[in-house]
Formats: C-alpha cells, structure tokens, sequence
C-alpha cells in the first residue's frame, strides 16, 4: 500500500459513551433490543439516563474506537468527527489526541447542539444494547471534510452510522472520490443490522461502487446482502468489494478476497467476557493496521481478533493496554 | 441510635473523577506526590490534562462515595455539595441518586464555576495520586445546609477536605451544632495527611470539641496528634472523641472507644489490589451503615473492611456490586 503520513483516516460520530450494567428486565421494560444501536432523542435521552443506574463516562464512538486502536497498535490513524463546545466534547478530543490520534476538526460554536452521546447498557450476558443520542455529531457536514487529510492517509475508512446524519453522505461520498481520485483505499463498515435496514439500497449501491474494504457481522451482511446464509452472503460479497472482513464473534473471522482463497481465522481465546462493546471496531483497527503494513490476509485477521479480544475482556470499546505488546 | 428518616448525612465536595493511568516517571515529572491530593487551579489542571493519557470519567468525592457505599448496604444516606450547570454536575447528580442517595442541593446557576473534577493518577501499584479541581464545590456555603435534612439524619459525616473550601466551614459548624442539639452524632473525616498539615490547629480543636466518631488513616492520625508511632496516636484519640476509626490498609482497622477496650479488626483479604481510591470512603460508609444499626464496634469495622476490598479490587471510588450481598 503507498506510503502515506496518515496509515487510516477514520470518519464516523464523535460520542462519549455513558457504560452501565442492567438487567435483563430492564431491557424489556424500556422496549430495548438486545445488542443493537437505537437512535434517540433528547427527551428519550433523559428519560433513560433518569431511569439507568450509575454510569461510567470513556470516549466511544465506532470509527474513533478503531482509530484508537490503531494508535495502540502503533499505527498512525486521523478522526473526522464533530464535538460541542462542552465538558463531554473536551473530554472526547483530549482521550482521542492522547491515544495518540490526529483530531484536527473544531468544536462547533457554543449553542450548538451537544456533544453526542451514547448510552451503553450490558446485561449480564456481556451484551450491550446501544442508545445513541447525536446531538452535534448529526451535524458533521462536507466543511468538516479536509481534503488534504483524505490525500495523506493510506486507507479512508468510514462508519454506516454516518448514515444517519443527514450532511454527512454528502461529505463522505465527496470523501471517497477524493481518496481514490488519491489512488487511496476505500474501507467502510455496515456497523449495525437495523443501520443496514434503514439505508439497505444506498448501502449495497455504495459498497458496490466505491467501497474497496467491507467490514461486516454475519447479521449485518446477512440484512445487506437480503439473504439468510452465511455461506450465500459469502459468495455475494466477492463480487462487490476487493476485500470483505465478516466477523462471526466466537467462530472469529471469514475474509473473502475479490480473487484468490477464502481466508477463515479463528477467534482469539477470551477468559471472560465483560463487554461486547467495541469488538467490531477493534476488529477493524487490526486488520487495518496489518494490511496498510503489508501483512497477509490471514495475519490482518489474526489481528483483528487480537485486538477485539483484548476489548471485550474489560468494560469500555478501546484497549486498555497497548496492543503493540500483544502482537 | 435514635430512628432517624436518613441513616447518615454525608457533606463534603462534589467531584468527578477523571480516572488514568500513569506511570511512576510520568508523577516525577509533574512533581506529584505519590498517595496524596493537591488542589490545582483551572491552568494547572488543563495542563494536566493535556498531558494525561485518555480517561474514564465516574463520580467520585470522598463523603459522596461514602454516602453511595451506605446506600450499596441498603442504608438510608442523603448528601449535601455542590455542582454546576454542566454536563459533569447532570452526571453526579444523576449517579448519586440512581445509586440511591437523597442528593437535593440544586446546581449552581449559569456562569458559576465549573464543576467540581479530580484527576485520578493510578499507578503500577494500585496507589494513586488526586489532583483536583474544586471549582465551584468550593462555593458552598451556609445557605447550602439543609437544616432540617441534619435533624434528620442519625449521624452527620463530613469531610475534612471541605475546610479547603473558604465558606464551607461555618457552615459545617453550623451544621455540628444542629446535629447535636438534635442529638444527632458528628462524625468528621481528616481526609488526607496534608489536608490535616494546612488546618491541623482548626482539626484539633474541631476533633476535640465537636466530632463524635473520628475515620483517620494511620498517616493522618499521626500527623494530626504530631506524633510518630501509631500507638502513641492511638493513646492520644481515645481521650479526644467518642470513637475513633483508624486505618491502616492491609492491616486492618484499629477502633479505639472512649471507654471500653480496643477493638482491632484484620483487613478482608483481596484477590488484586487495582485502585486503592475510595477505600477510606468505603471503610466509613460500611462502619457507619453498621454502627446505625446498633452492630458491635467489631462488626462496624468488619462492615468498613468488606466495603473497602471491594472498592480497591477495580478502577473507581464506588461499589460496582451490592455490598449488601457481601455481609
């Protein structure tokens, strides 16, 4: 892969994470289904911070966990993403600079919406079910894309989520032709089953046409590809990208190259499992740093699983050693 | 002790932790001593922070913890400090009441200082170093104390740190004395060695005349009485205080009552040892929660010792298990 300053450029929400253990109980009081992402408002919000427990604040969001995964990795990756001008924004920019990440883009102004922020409940079974408020992330727009940014980074790799943020599909699809325009690679994650459904066609037109690297659990490419087998969604994906990764949790990973063997890797032992919370991202930041280095599919896998295992050992969605002792 | 609405009042500051870890080079390089807190100003602790690795941010405070500890036990604790309008004084209040402390002191307006935060540096071995920032928890003052809330608690417990906090004192003697009007019990806290160093005089004179049940840490007692050896301390408090708590980490506790012998208590054995923040809190939140409820002064200092292992087993100041299903 060409040199670049920049080994990944990760585009994706700018949230801090609120962790809180709860029952299952809790999930169905509140109409909550376990292990996915809900988008919700800032009444909702409240409401469901008034009824959870007592929480735990560590920066999240999707891309920026695999940014500071690569970081731990020794890897140098870069964030596009909006905070607020407010406690929460502060402590997203200062933990994602101090992992050792390039965060360049400004605090929106004061009145502007708060910085997002995501409500992660895990149940006793190490699930977590995601409640997602955007506030100022919604906001994320083609002025907050730097282009010299898109240029200098080896690998563009950006989250579905973005979806939901109406002028952020705008800004990434603009990214995207600027980084292969670059001659840089294109990576991108479904990042959830009911994201998938909610921009099914748009995601399947764009992973088709301008996605080179395809990160997906089996449910999310399943939802994609409209089909129940994981075999069926593996033969589909070869045609559509140069490299698709499919996480399959304690069964590890299936990476299907566009030409060349199916490469399957198993997941890395876990002693316990504490907190799903972040594995696909880590799984990304592995593979990601591996191939910008020139590794082989199958060690890109191994490391992924690395990292992913590391993550879900403790609570949170981004390493708590550095991951450059592990590998 | 007398029936009473709240088991124990607990005043003190209200802080947010911002929890990581570091290195034994990265306090020499700051000048930070091991063990202790310092009070830092917004400059300094915005350079600290800049220079910090990425954090976890959970509610902290020492008489806040110790109020969370009471509820964890199923006691009845409510708790009077201060918080802005701010993001981190929605996420202390929120977590002292879902962790089921009566917390009604409203945030301070718009344009106060921000809220109360203490940069928690933990080291390789589990000790760790407070550097905090009072902000507006330094304001609190007279009007804040609920005077019917102290008629009714059993006990008032406050923190010694507060005598950093200029308006703070009258109020908490103030406080003192409607409590023993009411026949209520004062329990005080030294807090920390070099908090009882810059108001030893007012302590002495504080412990002697108006605090019923005194918590101190070998090194506070010793420095509080200016002597060297424990047991000369020991000798010294049992004439100054009604019951005096002293602890001395993987030694247990020493109660010493006014009349009647000394009770030492060995410390509950802990599988690894990972942040000793908060074991002092905790060891007075299970000695009181007993003590209120007519337990024997060994039981009490059993409660404080079972609490106390577990805060000191993970990262953070507070229970992350009922610590009524430990006694």
């Amino acid at each position: 892969m060409a040199n670049a300053p920049y080994d990944v450029l990760c585009v994706g929400n700018a949230i801090v994470d609120v962790l809180a253990p709860c029952s299952e109980a809790f999930l169905d009081q509140h109409g909550l289904v376990k292990g996915t992402m809900q988008l919700i408002d800032d009444a909702a919000a409240h409401a469901l911070y008034a009824a959870m427990g007592p929480g735990t604040e560590v920066s999240g969001g999707s891309a920026a966990n695999t940014a500071a995964g690569i970081a731990s990795f020794g890897g140098h990756p870069a964030f596009i993403g909006k905070v607020a001008t407010d406690q929460l924004g502060e402590v997203f920019a200062h933990d994602l600079r101090s992992a050792g990440v390039h965060y360049g883009v400004p605090p929106a102004p004061e009145g502007s919406p708060a910085t997002a922020r995501c409500m992660v409940l895990v149940t006793p079974d190490a699930q977590r079910t995601l409640n997602t408020f955007l506030g100022v992330s919604a906001t994320l727009g083609p002025h907050d894309i730097d282009e010299d940014l898109v240029v200098g980074s080896a690998v563009l790799y950006v989250e579905g989520y973005l979806w939901d943020a109406p002028d952020a599909k705008a800004a990434i699809r603009r990214a995207m032709e600027v980084a292969h325009l670059a001659g840089r690679k294109v990576a991108f994650t479904l990042s959830d089953p009911f994201c998938v459904e909610r921009h099914r066609d748009e995601f399947l037109e764009l992973v088709t046409e301008s996605v080179d690297i395809l990160f997906a659990n089996e449910i999310e490419i399943n939802a994609l590809v409209g089909g129940r087998a994981f075999d069926a969604a593996v033969d589909a994906v070869g045609s559509m990208v140069e490299i698709a990764c499919l996480t399959r949790s304690e069964q590890g990973s299936v990476v299907v190259p566009a030409s060349g063997a199916v490469v399957t890797v198993p997941a890395q032992p876990v002693q316990s499992v504490v907190d799903t919370t972040g594995a696909g991202d880590l799984y990304a930041a592995g593979f990601l740093f591996g191939l910008v280095r020139g590794r082989s599919l199958a060690d890109c896998a191994r490391l992924g699983g690395l990292a992913a295992a590391e993550v879900i050992s403790h609570l949170g969605a981004r390493p708590q050693i550095p991951l450059a002792d592990l590998h």
